[in-house]
C-alpha cells in the first residue's frame, strides 16, 4: 500500500497510482485530524472525493504518530493527551475519537488506537502497554460504527511470550483483519524476523495479516515467507524522490557518473511509466539537475516495482515453488550489494596494508 | 511556449504538457551545453528522444543566460567568454558555436546569439551592442546548417530608434521569424508596450513575431494586440508551483484561508487536469501541507489558461472582434485585483486617520 499520509502519495496523482498496480493507499488520521480536519473532509465528501481516490483506503489511527511525539503527549487510561506538532494546540485521542475520526473519513479499513513501545521497552512495561492496549481495542470494537472493515493490531516489543499472547488475543474479538506493529523500527533484522514469526503463529488463520511499516522489496519478500499478506511503507516513494530506485539486482543511485550515457530504462523489461517513456541517463540528468519530475518518475517505478514484486510473489505461492522463487529474488537481488560491500572491504584491506607496510 | 529549461517542464511529464495545448516547448541551450552536455544529448539520440517530447522545441542560444553572468563573463567581438554557474570551468561562446550546439541537440527554432543589454543602457553603448549583435547574427546566419528554422532578435533597449532599427535589420536576412529581446527585463509596464510598437512596426510582416519572456495573461493580450505571435515565459510553471493560479477574474493564491471549503474547481469551465478532478479546497489542503502534488496540478492549471486564452485570441482575430475581445478579457481579469488595491487603499487611509485621532 503506497503512503499517502496527507491525503496525496507525494507527487503523484491517483491515476498514476492505480497505474502502478496498488490497490489500496494508506492514509494517516493523526495528519488528517489535524489538517485540514476532519470536518472540513466530511464536509467536503469524504476522505476518497477529497482526494480524488475511488480503491480503498486504508487509516492508520495515528497512534504510531501520537507516540512519536515523545514529550508532547501524555498517556493515560482514557487515551493520549498530546500537542499538535503544526501548532502546538493541546488535544485528547481516545479509542472512540480514533473511530470516529476514522468513521467520518470514510476510511475503508479501520486501524485501533494502540501503544506501540520502543524495541527497547522493559518487559513489565510491555505488558502493561500490551493490556492498556487490549481494553483500547475492545473500546474501538464497541466504539466503532462505520462501514469499514477493522483491524486489531498485535504488538509485543521484542518478547516472545508477549507477541504470542498479543496476537492470540486478538482472535478473542469479531475484527476483520490483524495488523502487526512494532517491527522494523530499529531493532536488527534478525529480531524482527523471529518476532514476526511468534506473532504469526497465533493470528488467526482466516483473517488478511498485515505487517505495519514495511518496507524494502527484500522484507516483503521475508514477511510473505512468514505469511503477511498486506504492506505499507512510504520507503518506495522516499527513496524515488532521492533517486534511488529498486531493480531485480539491487538498488540502484541515479546521481551515479556511470549511469550519464545509459540509454537503457532502469529495468528491462519493468511496464512501469517510467521505464516505457526515458532512459537511465535521462533519470540521471534529472537527479543531478535537481529536476522536480525525477522524483516524480522514480516514484512511479518504486511502487510499480513493487506491485510487480507482490504479484510475482502470489503467483509463486499459487504455483507451489514460492521457496525456490524466493532464494532466486533475494540471490539476484542482493549479489550487487554483497560484491560492493566485498569490494569495500578489499578497498579498506588493500588501504590498512599499505598503512602498515 | 512552456519553459522546460533543462530538458523538462517542471514537474510535468511530455504527455502532460501536450495535454495542456501547448505545441512548442522552450529548452535552453546554455543550460544544456554545461548539462549535461552537448555530446551527451546528440549521443542520446538528440533532445526530443531525450526528453521524450515529440513536438518542435525551440532553443535560446543562452546569451540571456551568459549576461545575466555579470563579472563572470567577458564580451568580445569572438564572442563571449564565461565561468559555467555549476562548476567555474572556463567556456568561450561565439555566434557559430551557438550555431553548432543547437544543431546538435536538434532544436526546431534556434535563436542566434545576441547582446541583450539591460534597460539602463546608455544610448551609445545600446548602439554598440545593436552592431555587434547584427554582426553575430550575420555569422549565425552563415554558420548554421541544422535542419531548424532560425529566427533573428531584435534588441534596442529603451531607444526607439534603435528599437526600429534592430528590426529593420531583421528584414535583410534570410531568416525564418523575428524575436523582440530585451523587453520584460525590469522597465516599466508603458515602456514594454512602447519599446515592443516600435519594434513591431518595423519587422517583416510575413514572419512569426516571438516576444522573448512574457509573460502574464495580461501581458499576453496586450502583445498580442500589438501583433506578437509567439510568447515564452516560466512565469505560468513558477507561479503555480508557489499555489498562484491564473483565472479568468485574475490570479488567485492558493494558500487563501477562505479556499479551506472551497468545493468547486478553480475555473468553472476549465477543463484542464487539476479543474476536472479536484476542488480548490483539495489543492489548498496540498499547498499549505507542502506536498508536491500541489505545484503539478498548478502548473497543469496555469499552462492550460494560457493555452486557452492564445485559442481565445486567435478566435477573437478571425472573427474581427479581437478589440472588444481583449477589452472584456482585461476588465475581468484585473476586476478583483484593482478592488483588492482599492480596498486596500481604503483600509491604510482608514488607519492613518485613525492615528490623526
Amino acid at each position: 500500500m503506497p503512503v499517502g499520509t496527507q491525503a496525496s502519495v507525494k507527487g503523484l496523482t491517483p491515476e498514476e497510482v492505480h497505474a502502478t498496480g496498488a490497490q489500496v493507499i494508506l492514509a494517516n488520521a493523526y495528519h488528517l485530524y489535524l489538517r485540514p480536519g476532519v470536518d472540513t473532509i466530511r464536509e467536503l465528501g469524504g476522505l476518497h472525493r477529497f482526494m480524488g481516490w475511488d480503491g480503498p483506503i486504508l487509516t492508520d489511527s495515528g497512534g504510531f504518530q501520537v507516540f512519536s511525539l515523545g514529550h508532547l503527549r501524555k498517556l493515560t487510561e482514557e487515551g493520549v493527551m498530546f500537542r499538535s506538532h503544526l501548532d502546538g494546540s493541546k488535544h485528547i485521542y481516545t479509542p472512540e475519537k480514533a473511530m470516529a475520526v476514522q468513521a467520518a473519513l470514510g476510511s475503508d479499513i479501520v486501524m485501533p488506537l494502540d501503544v506501540c513501545p520502543p524495541p527497547s521497552v522493559s518487559e513489565s512495561k510491555a505488558l502493561d502497554d500490551f493490556r492498556l492496549t487490549q481494553r483500547w481495542l475492545q473500546r474501538c470494537v464497541a466504539a466503532y460504527d462505520g462501514a469499514g472493515a477493522l483491524f486489531g493490531i498485535a504488538q509485543g516489543a521484542m518478547f516472545s511470550q508477549l507477541r504470542r499472547s498479543a496476537a492470540r488475543a486478538l482472535g478473542d474479538l469479531p475484527l476483520d483483519g490483524s495488523a502487526i506493529g512494532g517491527l522494523s523500527v530499529g531493532e536488527p533484522k534478525v529480531q524482527t524476523w523471529a518476532m514476526l514469526e511468534e506473532s504469526v503463529a497465533e493470528l488467526p488463520i482466516d483473517r488478511p495479516r498485515y505487517m505495519m511499516g514495511v518496507g524494502s522489496p527484500e522484507d516483503l519478500v521475508e514477511g510473505v515467507a512468514r505469511g503477511v499478506d498486506m504492506f505499507d511503507c512510504a520507503l518506495a516513494t522516499r527513496l524515488g524522490r532521492h533517486g534511488v530506485l529498486f531493480t531485480s539486482r539491487g538498488r540502484i543511485n541515479l546521481r551515479s557518473a556511470t549511469l550519464k550515457l545509459a540509454d537503457t530504462p532502469v529495468e528491462a523489461g519493468c511496464d512501469c511509466y517510467s521505464c516505457r517513456h526515458f532512459s537511465l541517463a535521462y533519470l540521471h540528468h534529472l537527479v543531478r539537475a535537481k529536476e522536480l519530475l525525477a522524483g516524480r518518475l522514480g516514484s512511479i517505478h518504486n511502487l510499480r516495482f513493487l506491485a510487480r514484486l507482490m504479484a510475482a510473489m502470489r503467483g509463486a505461492i499459487l504455483a507451489g515453488d514460492f521457496g525456490a522463487w524466493s532464494r532466486g529474488f533475494l540471490d539476484g537481488y542482493t549479489a550487487v550489494a554483497e560484491s560492493r560491500r566485498l569490494d569495500q572491504r578489499k578497498r579498506y584491506e588493500a588501504a590498512m596494508a599499505a598503512t602498515r607496510r
